[in-house]
């Protein structure tokens, strides 16, 4: 076991004497490599398709859940999506050498803020193997290495990709060692990972709460990660009556198991009588359970009492809790308070309180007449994205290739001394 | 003491409830309040001194060393500094409300990312007044609420000027409750400031190495904080010796007690025989003592043998090490590895080797041909600093009113659902 440790420390060390190169590398080499690997993942469609078997089958004997089933499954569609998006990543701007601040100062020193890559990306994540290939396309933009430790049930098919990967780097300018996986997936070689300070510049959980809790609780290395997503959508008394309903229902039941899944409705009182019983009826339809307070329990029988609890809970499920509140600034204090500052919502006719719920709610992402389920960087535009971030610094929201950057100062003098 | 930490929770609760309508608070009336505040603090100079009086003569008795008496000393010259330094952040651009990206996406949804305030920002400081000052307004420009715990060494004049701008703070727009401080100078209401994750987005410790460890390790909360400056001056074979002399001798020996200080000089080994025995005799001679590796000592006996621990070492004293490279590779391998990337400077006319250097060493702040002692907001043109943060993440370097932000989307639609 000590030897598989040491072999990470290995692994991360060679990471970070990569990504020295890396970061000097130009746009049109990483470009190259993308494009490279797109085609090569085009080439290999047969190759992965035959390792994923492996993995779906091991996990329907296993039993897994179908969802996980069914992020697990590689087909020629979706391997076809994913050369895709590594091309549309090689498209993207290049996020690193932007001058950001350019300073002559009257001493003569020139001073430039220079954008540079963060340096070595670790990314734990489960299911889900195209993340593996996302991931390392985004580091390899973005001219950050990047460590790979994918979950066990779909480890056939990582390893397959990040070896095409690695492959194909060879073939080009940059350090095959600028990407790499770990092949041991023990809990211990997480908890060795985390405590790579030396090398990792970041640390990117992707997956349940338990993991983020445990890369947080355990690592001093940032970490940039998306904790709960309780998101709000506020049909003020000002909204249209008919799209506060279809954004409302489009936010909670496009899909429930998204981060910008709508968890909690609040409704102003002056249009409920108006809006509620449409919205309770279409939800408990399409099998919604309701968790009301004391003004929407009213509506129907079929509605639960809602508890504290409720309002602070992310159900990534087929549950809605809906409140009616007095007024807009109600709806503000509730969603300051309770809202895991991800994505909340205000649906109205009026200018100004749009302007007021949008200024003064304090989360990543606020909406105006729209659903909550946009809350996507590729919705966004912004390309592929490594995950969504609900700190406050640095990356808020989408992360993609600029989130993964971070800055320096280039000071040129010709003899200066500070006095 | 139950009823103080209580106390403490309720400043913090004070704080953040204000701290959204300071969010949306117009730069005028941020600016009406700082030039208010400059002008009262030169109103209030006698008062202010009277207190400082108190503190000063306190420390004199307890015997704390000069270095730090001198910094808690305020009189008329520095008091007007204060206030210019004030008036002088009132002509800072407004960091918040900066369009950041602004996109219109196929299906009409319009997204603008934009920056606004952290929050709320808790400081802790030790010795020095005017930090107090210099903070909350840096966090009044930036659209922030502060709540400030000083040292006990300066209680009385932290509190004559927070009380100034408290009650200046009455006679504007902006809430009082945006500038708070804590009179409970014990040990656990530091610890009980470190739990109020609910209120507090970004804590800044400022002082002594113990402080930042203690409130890195008890918090989960965002810490901006500047841990090491291991600065190195690398001194190039295409080096002007009489530059390389004079900066290094300024880099080291200006102000050794700087984070900016020099600690390790590198000197390639073509350049070391002319270089070194002027630069060494200029040190010896100011007292500095020299640890080198065993080139270095060969220059003079006066000079030791430095160990392992020197390249790791920030002395922040008379102490530099020297050591002698035989490459510019080997120099940026050696402050790579050990410097704690903060500033780093190279010396060298060779515009080639600059780049490299400048590209590929991974610190905040990189030089060329000028002293590492210009690692400083205020000598960068950024106005006045909250700090030098050596994270490498959002705050990189001085820490000013930009730092102080973050960003939100904001997302426009009229009735788009997600297919």
């Amino acid at each position: 076991m000590i030897e598989q440790l040491n072999n990470i420390e290995l692994i991360c060390k060679k990471a970070k004497d990569a990504s020295y190169k890396l970061a000097v590398s130009s746009n049109k080499d990483r470009n190259f490599a993308l494009k490279l690997i797109a085609s090569q993942i085009l080439k290999s469609i047969n190759k992965i398709i035959t390792a994923n078997r492996k993995d779906y089958k091991a996990a329907k004997k296993n039993k897994i859940p179908s969802a996980l089933l069914d992020r697990l499954l590689l087909n020629e569609e979706r391997i076809k999506n994913m050369a895709k998006d590594v091309n549309n990543i090689s498209k993207l701007e290049d996020p690193i050498g932007k001058e950001l601040i350019k300073k002559l100062r009257p001493n003569g020193l020139k001073i430039t803020k220079v954008s540079v890559p963060l340096g070595v990306i670790a990314v734990i994540f489960e299911s889900r193997p195209n993340v593996a290939c996302d991931v390392a396309c985004l580091c390899i933009k973005s001219g950050n290495a990047v460590i790979l430790k994918g979950g066990k049930e779909a480890r056939h098919t990582n390893e397959i990709i990040i070896e095409i990967i690695k492959n194909t780097l060879k073939k080009t300018s940059l350090n095959a060692n600028i990407v790499s996986s770990l092949k041991n997936y023990s809990r211990s070689s997480v908890n060795y990972l985390l405590k790579m300070d030396k090398y990792i510049d970041v640390l990117v959980p992707r997956g349940g709460k338990e993991l983020i809790k445990t890369v947080r609780k355990n690592s001093n290395i940032p970490v940039f990660s998306h904790l709960d997503g309780i998101c709000h959508t506020y049909i003020d008394k000002f909204a249209n009556e008919k799209m506060a309903i279809n954004i409302t229902y489009n936010a909670k039941m496009r899909r429930t198991s998204i981060c910008g899944a709508t968890e909690t409705i609040l409704c102003h009182k002056d249009v409920s009588k108006q809006v509620l019983p449409h919205l309770l009826e279409k939800l408990l339809n399409a099998g919604c359970e309701v968790r009301g307070d004391s003004d929407v329990v009213s509506f129907s029988k079929k509605i639960k009492k809602a508890s504290e609890q409720d309002w602070k809970k992310e159900y990534l499920d087929s549950i809605v809790s809906i409140k009616v509140v007095k007024s807009l600034n109600e709806a503000i204090k509730h969603i300051n308070n309770y809202s895991s500052k991800h994505t909340d919502a205000i649906i109205t006719n009026s200018k100004k309180n749009a302007k007021l719920f949008l200024t003064e709610i304090e989360s990543a992402i606020v909406m105006h007449n729209t659903s909550t389920q946009f809350s996507d960087g590729a919705e966004f535009g912004l390309g592929a994205e490594i995950g969504i971030s609900t700190g406050k610094l640095h990356a808020r929201g989408p992360v993609s290739t600029q989130e993964l950057t971070t800055y320096k100062y280039i000071v040129k003098g010709n003899g200066q001394l500070r006095q």
